[in-house]
């Protein structure tokens, strides 16, 4: 609640998260992550689908183009997280978006085919979110979308069109995008990004002498009093855990 | 009135801001907010109607081209801002430019269509304005007209043709923009619309330490005089505030 | 004067800013007022016209292209000069270049039709200079006669063109264009107005703590020993005064 | 191990660099190693697949795109390295990627043909693994890969496909990649390469008055938690070796 | 002289500026004098040629680019320089390369036509050169040959020839360009200029304080040894004068 | 030597320059030599091979693709070296790329024709070198090859084969090309040139006060332990001279 009108909130399942943005993202919200290289954006994409089922209940779908399904299990499973287990309870759903590209046959239950536009897309994942119930869904990563629909030059309808029908779909999501140097303004790969979605997270680093120090700045979250200072965090053997009460410096 | 001939001012509803610019905006002018994502553009032109409707009993028209009618309305709800109360006493009239470019089907009193040129677009906005009288009007945003009307290289032209034909029907406007690295002189996506408009407002971030502070800064008014500090505001729960006595640094 | 040869100088009608280039600007010459959004180009080049008009009783014309001339005359009323007055009086010729553009009907003397290329513009002009005998003449702006004769590719050879003729009849003329960083060399759009002109004058911002400052820069005034200070100015009530003994910083 | 999920460990062969990374590369993962000129990304990626057939006894293959076999064996006996040895073993095959593309015949046993296309080429690489049971493979560099299938256009798509390839195969691999500015958020040559790459290994120098120092920083390294802090390293009369408790300035 | 072997030196004509590349320019060489609006590069060339009449007896010609012949003449009385007394004696020779392009009918005795491609240029000149045996050519500027000749993607192919033509008849020459933005290693217009001339002047500006100083630095002479600082400079009443003793600070 | 393989060298004939890099080039090494405008690359690059032949009793061949070879042997004149003293005894070749391609006649022994591909270019190069035998080579510049052949955007792959080419003759070479910005990391022009050469000799500058001083950085020299220090140089009357114990602050 920003002030009179209650807001739902969905717990993101980050440790010291939260507290940033009045207890959890607007429900039905579509949140940016972006970040450069090794900052952990498919780390806390994966956390918020994982921690949803674990924590909440709630299930989730996972949309996957820059590895393969089985390629994401395994690596997830050093944080201890066992997304197949959820995957049997029908909790989660992982939508293998790379096999098919890359021609490699694939024994996965949800696979997106080689050759698709930007209509199939959206109207698979939704069919996807609609099989579970999901109530929070993750794609990885916006510049995949743009390589596998072949539409960099119509990225920002795409983005518009998915970003209204998560909406009406009134699914949480998180999307991911690459970006190339937060420090000079650059903070999404198509600058365009940033802008459709409704809520926007950076996560970065800052250099502190010979170290690279791991920052979370959130720099936008509709419906929500969130602070604009950069927090600390870090990749834990258990997931990314915030701190909110830390300093960068 | 900045010298011997008095200009009826408009006022923002934003408080704090009228007491930077004569006491308002030079009546039937055209003003870009400009800022980079999270800057709060969307609320201060929204803010800039609701008021408009609330405190000064003036009918507005809001075209929103980044989000549906529906998603406008309850985000703005955070703020306690009602907009559905004054648009059933057509005081406010909001088109909404993303249904049917998405493909979803709208029940809203006012909507865009799919295929549309500037000319159309033109003619639309002028037809709603009429409808209801409006004093005042809000175009959010600039970048997605030009991805609306496939213009983008047109934009210029197009512009100027916004901009004049809002001066001839006498309504006081606030188009957005995206400003991609303020701090590097780029106050605008195209690098045309501050040229354009007729008063430039920079909604913006400077960083004190850890934290990001955000700030105010009037570019450009046109028979205004005006200061060329930078204020600092917030978003509260009942919408932005400028402190025209207050520090950023 | 430089050296030996007496050069005819014509008076800028701006407070303070003659004593900067020997006493006016060399007569016949064609200067370049560049500088960002919001710097006051505009109103620099219509003081120039207005006040030969008012206080050197020299006629002047005004092309303006890029808001219709109705709205230049109400926009100038701020400063307190009355244009229509010395239009009545064919001191003063305003060219509306916006107008047929954008579609709208004109009941103005002076037109510029919809399409056009640079040999019909610049007649067009000569003729209107002729027509009152023009001293003074302003073309607002650079950019509007390349977006509006489409000829951006062609820019050179249009203002080489234009240089010319301007020299040839002997009218002192301003131009002016944007300058997007100028803190960073790029003092024009085209990156090629500030080396066909044979004056340029820079009116830039300069941060001072949170305050921008207006500042002036002559970066070339051909035939005159001219200072490379910055000087203070302001936009007052009576228009630009510039001052030639105060600090910047 | 991150947390409760055993990883198998693949030793780099190069001094120190293992202790920063939890004792080796994750087994089949795919590893960028990215620098400017001369920073030591082919001494890198040769000592890998060298160490690995001498102190680990693990079969490799280097895929030499920028230089002859000839002339990167030539070369690498500057470090005490004997390459011919152990292709005689069949422990390690490198495959001459250049001859053939400047028309120069070769007697190598494993030669790139001229005219090659991306399907071609990773069956290629994929039959040469599997003749001598590859557990380790070099791929110098990826601009050459780009340049060599003529696929600029396609290098993100070509990129995820070595990529699954390779981690479907199981063996461990590095590739190269060229960083034109990394102090300037550049660390590869298409911007893609460290997103595809499950860790990115950045060799770099930093300036320390009138000497470059060289310096190593882990970028990223899924299933692995690891240091963010820039460890010097230095070119050895034995090839590179990493000091993990030193410090770069 | 660097070394052993005696160099022929063409005097300057600027004062102090000898003094730093041993007596003068190597006769018959081509220098490139480049620097951004209002550094001076056509008075330095001008005068080059003009007190290279006055002073040592050596006929020159003067291309002009940019303006008309009537209007450099003109000009250049500023500094008491009359160009037109040594025409008549035809120890000065000027090339009008403007009136044909703009339209304007030309008195001059040298005019360059309207349509004229690269070859026809160089012959030109070539037939101005011998018809008054000059000794000293000036070429202002290279970029407006470039946009004369419409050649702008041909420029190194017609600066290799001109350069080779230039020293094969034997005249000492200079060309002028644009730097941009000299600071950021941008000192000509097309990054070629300078590595196709052998001698290299840069005319740029400091800021101190609020003032920009105006400096000279020699960047390249081949045949010469030069010195490598910056060198105060002013533009008097007679022309640009170098303080070879001066501090730029 | 490194290690413990002995590998020979190549001295280059600069005074102070083996030193830094174990006595010499590695035989049959290519090295790019890079710098901006001035720096001294042509100077570099002629005293090595002049050198060679004086000194080390090395034939060797010029190819000057940006100045006659009758320039080039009067420029260096200046330093004392007389190359036509070395044609004669046919220790020195000299091809002379420019007078064909400029279009005037040339009575040089080697003349590269006019229209001519990357194909015919080696071959020419590669008759040249075997008929004086030459051990050492100089491509005066890379960016003029990339011009002379009309071949910009194959510059990687004509890079590539002329490297691997001289590899195979068995010639030690220096290739110069321009650095347009050293200290934003464009240490080329194609930016490709430094990872393809097996060595990068970096020559340029560093502002001390209003003085630009000469410095030389080894950035890459395969087989060979170098140093990574900035060492100051002098373009003397006999050449350039390093100064491997000075200080260039």
């Amino acid at each position: 609640m920003i002030g009179k009108y209650e807001i739902e909130r969905v717990e993101s399942g980050i440790p010291g998260f939260d507290d940033l943005i009045q207890g959890g993202f607007p429900k039905g919200t579509t949140v940016l992550v972006t970040g450069p290289t090794g900052s952990g954006k498919t780390t806390f994409a994966v956390q918020f689908v994982y921690k949803g089922a674990e924590m909440y209940n709630e299930p989730g779908v996972i949309v996957t183009l820059e590895e393969r399904a089985q390629d994401l299990r395994r690596e997830m499973k050093a944080f201890g997280w066992d997304l197949e287990e959820y995957e049997k309870k029908r909790m989660i759903a992982i939508v293998d978006g790379v096999s098919a590209v890359v021609g490699i046959p694939s024994e996965e239950p949800f696979v997106l085919e080689g050759n698709i536009n930007a209509e199939d897309f959206l109207r698979y994942i939704y069919r996807v979110v609609k099989s579970i119930n999901a109530k929070r869904l993750v794609i990885d990563s916006i510049p995949s979308i743009a390589f596998r629909l072949r539409e960099e030059s119509r990225i920002r309808e795409v983005l518009l069109q998915l970003n209204t029908i998560l909406l009406e779909i009134g699914v949480t999501s998180i999307l991911t995008t690459e970006a190339p140097d937060p420090s000079r303004g650059r903070i999404s790969k198509y600058c365009v990004e940033e802008y459709i979605a409704r809520g926007v997270v950076l996560l970065d680093f800052v250099e502190k002498g010979v170290e690279l120090k791991r920052y979370l700045l959130i720099r936008k979250m509709r419906e929500t009093k969130h602070s604009m200072k950069k927090y600390p965090f870090e990749i834990t053997e258990e997931g990314i855990v915030v701190y909110p009460s830390g300093e960068v410096y």
